[in-house]
């Protein structure tokens, strides 16, 4: 019981020379917490594709993750150079699992950067893989350091009693661990802030009602399911102090692309009054990107949506929305929570290089 | 192919001083198309519970149903008055199977009604019984027309080439014949005005993924499904030219209850500049209530929403919601479409018995 309970999400192991990392299996929650263990990076590629691993940090560790398991357990070269050139072909592969958030081709840029860097530096072949399993282990702590940041930060600006609404799931099996929108539920429940989470279960794919609504009851937070369209009714009768969600991509104007569902809630929220707010770490914000329309939205598989479709119907099933920046109160990162508006202050610190506080 | 192969949703036969009635049995499709034959008031107090027949204008058919049956099949009284009094005795359970849609105690009150003035013209216990038998018959009838004068109305509002978004399902199943907003698409596309329809899944019970989207595929209407909390990215993407909705009470101020979901619709179409419209027979329009938050909004089981609850969660599982009259552009009756505002009209005209049109 507690947060502290909760299942590490993703895990990379390194010993003697190879390494596996060992997953939570998204798709048996509820009913069993089940792990699985994946030694290579195309069954890591697969693992991302099927939503066994999901949750935009999450899929950024899972996509560095994939290259270290490569370099450690699938590499032929007898070189670091040699090694260097068989991840560059790989990539890809991996960085294009997924198509729409920011963390999953920024973090294999990321294990591909710094492999190069290494090379420069006349790594050994050996040096070179525990550069990146060093490197895999670093962003797992990081994330849940920044994912605790978040939630202080988000905590904030929550009162006591406060209700709150979310949707899918931006928790700790979305992270390494802790979560980001459900990381600031995690910091404002140990304050003795929160009244009760409505969650919304999240169609197709449910990882409101599989996966949020199962931390949060391990958590000991007071949690109800609700069905997606039920939000809108719970807004106006239930007395809700804030939206909460995540974000697999933030443009630089503050638009911000979620799992579909999102831009709906924040419609409604915006007529309600209440005060609507985006969880993710800075890295999520996609600089180059000016507004939401540029972001690539994934459709998925009609089977997601149903098993039975009747003769003559065709699906339309896209994973994710946009919403536009005005419709967002505050980005909460781990510098602080931001007004869209605002996150050029954010840029100017990150290009700064600087660490600091904001709230 | 078409919507005159529809099926009847509900039918009363009537053979030597018994009565059956035929009912589709919607929780059996979209995978089969399969009829019950039910005998009794109980067990058409069974079929509305169970969602076997569903929609505000079947229910309103089934409700007087279950009495024609109950007096044909079921009455032990020797005498009319009688049998008056075991009508009287059982209306209440079937009055009050479902507490939200008008048309289910506003259809037994009637049977009463009828039955107690026939009564006073010293009709015979037989005449009673096919008294109650032909105003079932009556029912079915006059509900197909008016549906069909909605279609008419609605359709008047629509261009070519019209996108419509709807939810749940006020379709040919949820009437006698043709439905009430899917009635208004059937006339539009007979004149040629249908693009494509996109259909709310509808969540819990997927209404619009079992029904809506069945029936338009025989209809032969082109028709997308989608999730629920993909209408907000569908209307800000897909070029929707109006949402068309059922209703299952509305009040004398334009305030209309209906299926949860609706209210968010309004709202997100409100936003969009989207026309939202309700479809709906005159009679859903309940003059007793001025305001919808007079209307109890049933809340049904727990298991409709999941059958795996993760420990420690509740489930909210409200079936309807309310959508203020000041979010729709306009209520479709057989009488015309109407601005909630000048619903008066409406009722001056119903209160003076005229008949007439109004577009």
């Amino acid at each position: 019981m507690g947060v502290e309970s909760l299942p590490r999400t993703i895990e990379l192991a390194y010993k003697d020379g190879s390494a596996l990392v060992r997953l939570v299996d998204q798709t048996a929650l509820p009913r069993t917490l089940r792990y699985i263990t994946v030694a290579t990076a195309a069954s890591m590629v697969e693992a991302i594709v099927s939503l066994t691993v999901r949750g935009a940090p999450a899929i950024g560790i899972a996509g560095a993750s994939a290259l270290a398991l490569f370099a450690c357990n699938e590499c032929t070269a007898g070189s670091a150079a040699g090694l260097v050139d068989e991840l560059r072909a790989i990539a890809p592969r991996i960085a294009s699992a997924r198509p729409t958030a920011i963390s999953l081709p920024a973090s294999v840029e990321r294990m591909i950067g710094i492999a190069e860097a290494a090379l420069l530096k006349a790594a050994s072949l050996e040096g070179m893989k525990r550069i990146l399993v060093d490197e895999v282990k670093r962003m797992e702590a990081s994330d849940e350091r920044v994912n605790r940041a978040i939630g202080a930060y988000g905590a904030a600006l929550l009162g006591q009693g406060s209700r709150i609404l979310t949707h899918c799931n931006a928790g700790s099996l979305a992270t390494a661990f802790y979560g980001t929108a459900l990381g600031i539920v995690y910091s404002a429940n140990d304050l003795g802030r929160i009244d009760r989470v409505y969650v919304d279960e999240t169609r197709p794919v449910g990882q409101g009602a599989r996966l949020t609504a199962w931390e949060l009851g391990q958590a000991g937070v007071p949690a109800t399911l609700i069905c997606d369209s039920m939000a809108a009714y719970v807004m106006a009768t239930k007395g809700i102090d804030a939206v909460i969600v995540g974000a697999d991509r933030i443009c630089s104007n503050g638009d911000t692309v979620n799992k579909v569902g999102t831009y709906g809630l924040a419609l409604i929220a915006k007529h309600h009054g209440i005060p609507f707010y985006v969880a993710a770490p800075a890295s999520t914000i996609d600089w180059s990107l000016d507004v939401g329309s540029q972001v690539p939205i994934e459709e998925r598989d009609a089977a997601e949506v149903s098993a039975c479709i009747p003769a003559g119907v065709d699906v339309f099933n896209p994973a994710f929305d946009m919403t536009p920046a005005r419709l967002i109160d505050a980005i909460v990162t781990e510098h602080g929570a931001f007004k869209p508006g605002e996150l050029n202050l954010l840029h100017l610190k990150e290009t700064r290089g600087t660490e600091g506080d904001r709230s």
